[in-house]
């Protein structure tokens, strides 16, 4: 660790603190815990999609945010517009299209690793055209997925707004949460990756992120050379229960242990922490105190069933971290 | 009404009773009663498609019979084909296919019209090539509907399947289900039908089918003589508590009223109808009587939340009919 713990990225201009791009869908999740998706019988209808979460959670932080991404207009694109007008979060950029449906997945609720069936359709149905300049120009902070860029023409869509988002000087944010299921062609995902991330600024991969991605038997510092090697000055990278370690430049800053937690619920903890970790990033926090604070929200996460509340009051967490 | 009503349609050969063929899907239907779709949280899975419905109808009935169809792989899929496989429906015809979705559709739970979003994918993507011509020439009754109409390539399945078994003289039903949200292109569904009913002997519409299909406005001997013009020798009217008329190449034979049912689900009440009628056909009923036998299928939907039980002795049903 060396005295680099205490630098601050500069924070481009904007209104708009966090611009998530990406999918937005009905997560549909089992009612019951059960082994498979199969057994399961009835499911319960909540806001989904990664980037859609990271935008909820940032403006329960009392933060800005918006979201660009593409649902059908029926029931469920209803539900969802709906969901972010009252969590906050701005639906000027929320395209509903009377030709797709609203992408859906359903899960299961499981003490293992979740079973999941993707019925994607609007989400990756995004264009280019309907990626608005001004509003890239108007955020912070832009965040995808590699959900978003596992089809055409949402990868064409990411590509303008990744690149535009780099040019203005923007922090651009890519969650390298490759999954096979939902991007079965690994060697495009790897180019495609490799391409976007030129664009990248920052990234928050998982060990399971990084050992899907890159494949297993690397230690966590390698790991996090080969996503500094694809663009990234900052690579955040969590281990669960092993913690958080923050690299810049190729130069490992800091280590923040994890604290032992009794998880009652671990659903979209990740993206909570992320949602975290920015907020206190644009607050003008150093690194490690960005992972203190993200720690302090995802700890509330993992200890509430189901979403957190409407807003959290984030002085209050700032106040709990140490001097 | 005259003495033709003891006439009696003369039954090919074959060893499976009814071959159903066309749509396969997951209802989701909303545990809640809600006045709109949106307003639903938690919806159960049931299997649902009208012909496959109708299969599981004649086979709890006693009957034997076969679906072609086509699911994906997954946890739908299989749960479908579990739950044909459970009621004795064949599914040595069902088509599961790793390169589609299961269809599903989202159903409300409503006093006044059900709610619905269709996500279709597997069950409109089965082919000329995976329908059996082996099944098709071992059947007594094909049964399609409206519904697996609606999209290529399933039509042109329908197609080849509806010609062969109007070819080799076997019973063929054709569903006028017609829905405007399912087929937005009306002239082309008014189109496709007058060129499908050509290899149609038999027709159930309700009341409700007839107005979708020929506008409102006509008496229901009108809309009887419009099904008769293309092409069905006998047409099963239904009109809820108005009971049902029987029309034989366009002679009126019989009206069968309904009795005073306190209804409690009327969800798949039509196709318990249909598969009774069907079934009493082929036992070599009277088609008067076959109304009297599928009225009292229809009375046990009717008093009963949820499916009927996997087996209905149709003797005692039998027995209960006037001599």
């Amino acid at each position: 660790m060396d005295a680099n713990h205490h630098f601050t990225i500069p924070i481009p201009e904007g209104d708009i603190d966090l611009l998530a791009i990406g999918e937005i869908l009905i997560d549909f999740i089992s009612d019951e815990t059960v082994s498979s998706l199969q057994e399961a019988t009835t499911f319960r209808r909540y806001l989904g999609g990664s980037p859609a979460n990271i935008a909820v959670y940032v403006a329960k932080l009392g933060g800005k945010a918006a979201l660009i991404s593409k649902t059908g207009i029926g029931a469920f694109g209803n539900f969802l517009k709906g969901e972010l007008r009252h969590y906050g979060v701005s639906t000027d950029y929320l395209i509903m299209d009377h030709r797709v449906h609203t992408s859906v997945v359903f899960v299961s609720r499981t003490t293992g690793t979740p079973d999941f069936e993707a019925f994607r359709n609007g989400d990756y149905q995004l264009t280019p055209i309907e990626v608005s300049e001004e509003v890239i120009a108007r955020a912070k902070v832009i965040h995808t997925s590699t959900f978003a860029l596992s089809r055409e023409p949402c990868r064409s869509a990411m590509r303008k707004a990744l690149h535009l988002a780099h040019e203005l000087g923007k922090i651009v944010s890519l969650d390298p949460n490759y999954s096979p299921r939902i991007w079965p062609n690994y060697e495009e995902a790897k180019q495609v990756l490799r391409e976007m991330y030129r664009h990248a600024s920052i990234t928050k991969p998982s060990l399971d992120d990084a050992q899907r991605l890159f494949g297993p038997g690397n230690k966590p510092e390698q790991y996090i050379q080969m996503f500094h090697e694809l663009g990234p000055r900052l690579v955040i990278f969590t281990m669960g229960k092993d913690g958080v370690l923050i690299s810049q430049d190729g130069k490992l800053v800091s280590h923040v242990p994890a604290r032992p937690i009794k998880v009652v619920d671990a659903t979209g903890a990740g993206d909570s922490f992320w949602a975290g970790f920015l907020v206190a990033l644009l607050d003008g926090n150093s690194l490690e105190r960005c992972a203190l604070f993200a720690r302090e929200v995802v700890g509330l996460k993992l200890v509430t069933v189901g979403p957190l509340p409407s807003t959290i009051d984030r002085h209050e967490i700032y106040n709990r971290l140490p001097k």
